[in-house]
This record gives structure tokens, C-alpha cells and sequence, in this order.
């Protein structure tokens, strides 16, 4: 049997819809309560159905939970965002300063998700061309992770102010392979309603009728379907012109 | 109100890995059958509502419905998979040439999702560091719009046999532009149980457990752990050693 009809039903296509809008960014609002193995496995196994290029799926999972490595880790991250804060000026310094960036030390597991691109050889089916298919497939494996943790009600937390080598020395990762994800994972004590830097005013959600072209780049999508995004748009937002 | 919790359940979560593990990557499949507008709609606010970086959110989708520009995409496809072809050797390129790669003329719809590198100005919180981060966003649109598509029960598949700078000139993208996935879309006749690849034996489903490391690359990880994957990969193929 290599065919199989599954239909999902209006309530389970509902189901997904609210796990993709319920998905946050965590930083502040880790347990320390430890994950449980029987979820974490569930995840992993979601981040490994993920598509891939020329099915290489070209990804690993480490998993950190020693306090002594996080906490390493973090310092790098400390580094790393001093650096990336002297980027920015005047108010948006302030800003920036003021935010949290990470959950690294509150959230009980790290996982460091890589890309071996030499995984399937040199010619890998469909990377001929796109070179970056294989970083991108390590990404579908991500946000499956990601989703899969939030309808599991844990919270992932996506770190990315690292130098990339720094960290891949500190992990024993070789040198050959790409950080593509570093992730905080855990318990959390609430999910918020929108995400850390909308509330926060450091950048508002853009307009999506504005980022559809139609057929050619100078043309705009049609009404129909924009009166609809907006319909659909409402229904999350239902106290917002968005 | 800044924060919610909504829970959700196990039959919630068991939603989303039904999702996750019946995606697939389609080519053959695809009816003529037009996309509606309401569907379309979900999709794109799915994407929308990805993850992205500083949230910069730096995608664009450009929607091709005409069959004369879908021919023209599918004119550079084949050429650019003569090329393809051509890198692989003896057996392997029997088995290459007569895989299916991509639906362009059967899908009714194609989505171009693009990145704009620029949205944000030149420096953008948490891209000061790992450069790719924007790019890494996108992808996480696509993968939000697929696994909406699947719940929807329309096929997605991804075709990456181009070149861009061509694909990009025939669509009128601005040469700033990135193009992150090229995307067929469609009602499809049925999806099939594994994977194209898998099931023509270009390549096999790697065993997950071999992926994952603990605290150090030379570690791996715990015997319980293991065997709880191992109990999730049985539920899906209860038929094999996986």
C-alpha cells in the first residue's frame, strides 16, 4: 500500500491553525521542571519526519542538560550580545538592552540542531542547483520541532546571538558541520498572546496583504483574496485593525 | 491580556504528528482541480505567522496561476535538470532520470516565497551574529504553509531544480531578492504513505537515534531515550525494523 487517503477534518485543520498562532518565541518563562523523556522523543521523531533535500536529512540533535555546558554557553551568549547591542543607537539601544534574549539558564534542556552537508555526498538530488537546500531542510526540522513543542504545551526558545564557532568548540561539534538552530527547551508558566518584540515595540506585525504579488512582481493579489485574509486576519484579532 | 493558556490535548497533540508524519513532498498528484481563495487565505496567514528573526518577518509569496509564465518556470526546470542529470553516474542516473521532480504543469497554483534581506535595515536583532538567521525565517514560513496545506488536504511540493537568477528574471523578482522555495500547489488524488525517494530506493530513512548526541559530540544519548523513539517510530511503521 504505498497510497493512503487521510482526510483531516475541519476541526483538526483548526487544531493546527491555533498550535502555529499559539507559538511563541519563550525566553522568560521557563520551569525548571525537567522535560520528560517520552515528549522529548516525540519531538525529535517530528523533527526527523521533516522534508528534506534528496531525503539526506542532513540534521543531528544534541542535546545539552548539564548545567555546567549551559551555563557556557550562556557565557558566550553574554559575549556575544554586548557585542551585537553596541550595533544599535539611541533608543533602540536602550531597547534592545532591555529585552530578554534568551532562556538559557531557566530552561532545563538545550538542543543544538546541525547540518552535515557532506551527509549524501557531494551531488545531492535538487541541491545541484540551490545550494542552501540542505541548511533549509534542517530548518523544516526545526519548526517541526518547535510546533510539536507547543501543542506538547513546552515552550522553545530559538538563541541565535553566538559566534558559531565559539560555540561549535565549546559542543565538540566538528568543524564541518552548521549550527542552524540553537534551542532552549522546557516547561513554561505561560504562553503570551503575541510575540516578546511586537509587545515589547520593537517591531509590529507587517501587513501580509502588502507581501502578495501576483503572477508578476509589479502586480498586487486580488480582492477577493485579500478581503479574505483579512476575514481570516480578524478572527485572531478580533479587537485589531490588522 | 498578555498572556493565554491554552492547553492543549493529547488528541491535539496527536493531530499535529499525524500532520507532520502524512506531509509529503508531492509531484505526480496533483489534480487541475483550482485552489479556493478561502484555503489560500489560511495558508498564507499560516506562513505569515512563522517565527522570524528581530521579528523581521522578510518573506514575500508571489502567486503564479497563469499557465503561460507556469509553462515558462517549467521550460527552466527541465533545463536546468538536463544539467542535474548529468552529475550522476551509471545506475544512479538511470534511477535519476526517471524520478518524478516536480508537478509545475499539473499544479494550479505556485508559490514563489521569498526573502527580503533588507526589510529590517542592515543590522537586525539577533541576525548580528549568525548571518543566515533571515533566511532561516523564511524557511519557516514554508514549512508553516506545508503542514497548513497537508492539514487542509492539499498538496505541496518543493522544487529546487532552477536556477535562480533565471527564475527570478522570468518572475520580475528584484535582483535583492532571495528566492527561498518554489512551491506547486493542488488538490492531489492521494498522498502517498512514504516518500517518493524512500519508496524508488534513492535513498533510506536514516535511524534516528544515531543522530542524537548528548552534552558532547562523543556522547551518545541515554538508553531510555532511545527506547522510547524507538516505541514512537513502531507506532507509524508498525510493520518494520525502523
Amino acid at each position: 500500500m504505498n497510497n493512503q487517503n487521510i482526510s483531516f477534518s475541519i476541526e483538526e485543520r483548526e487544531t493546527l491553525y491555533n498550535i502555529i498562532f499559539n507559538r511563541r518565541d519563550v525566553r522568560a518563562e521557563f520551569t525548571s521542571q525537567p522535560i520528560e523523556d517520552e515528549i522529548l522523543a516525540r519531538l525529535l521523531v517530528a523533527a526527523h519526519h521533516a522534508p528534506s533535500v534528496g531525503f539526506m536529512q542532513p540534521w543531528n540533535f544534541l542535546l545539552i542538560d548539564e548545567k555546567e555546558t549551559q551555563k557556557k554557553v550562556h557565557k558566550l551568549f553574554d559575549e556575544a550580545n554586548k557585542e551585537a547591542s553596541e550595533m544599535f543607537e539611541g533608543q533602540r539601544k536602550n531597547l534592545y538592552q532591555n529585552l530578554k534574549l534568551e532562556g538559557l539558564l531557566k530552561a532545563p534542556l538545550h538542543v543544538c540542531i546541525t547540518c552535515d552537508r557532506e551527509r549524501a555526498g557531494p551531488v545531492v538530488l535538487g541541491r545541484t542547483h540551490m545550494s542552501n537546500m540542505d541548511l533549509y531542510s534542517t530548518v523544516c526540522a526545526v519548526q517541526n520541532f518547535w510546533l510539536a513543542a507547543r501543542a506538547e504545551n513546552i515552550g522553545v526558545g530559538w538563541v541565535s546571538i553566538f559566534h558559531e564557532d565559539e560555540l561549535k568548540q565549546l559542543l565538540g561539534i566538528p568543524e564541518t558541520l552548521h549550527i542552524i538552530a540553537y534551542l532552549t527547551v522546557g516547561h513554561v508558566s505561560s504562553f503570551n498572546k503575541k510575540p516578546d518584540l511586537e509587545r515589547k515595540g520593537w517591531r509590529k506585525r507587517l501587513n501580509l496583504k502588502e507581501l502578495i504579488k501576483h503572477n508578476n512582481w509589479q502586480e498586487s493579489t486580488n480582492d477577493n483574496l485579500t478581503s479574505l485574509i483579512d476575514k481570516e486576519l480578524k478572527k485572531q484579532n478580533p479587537d485589531e485593525r490588522n
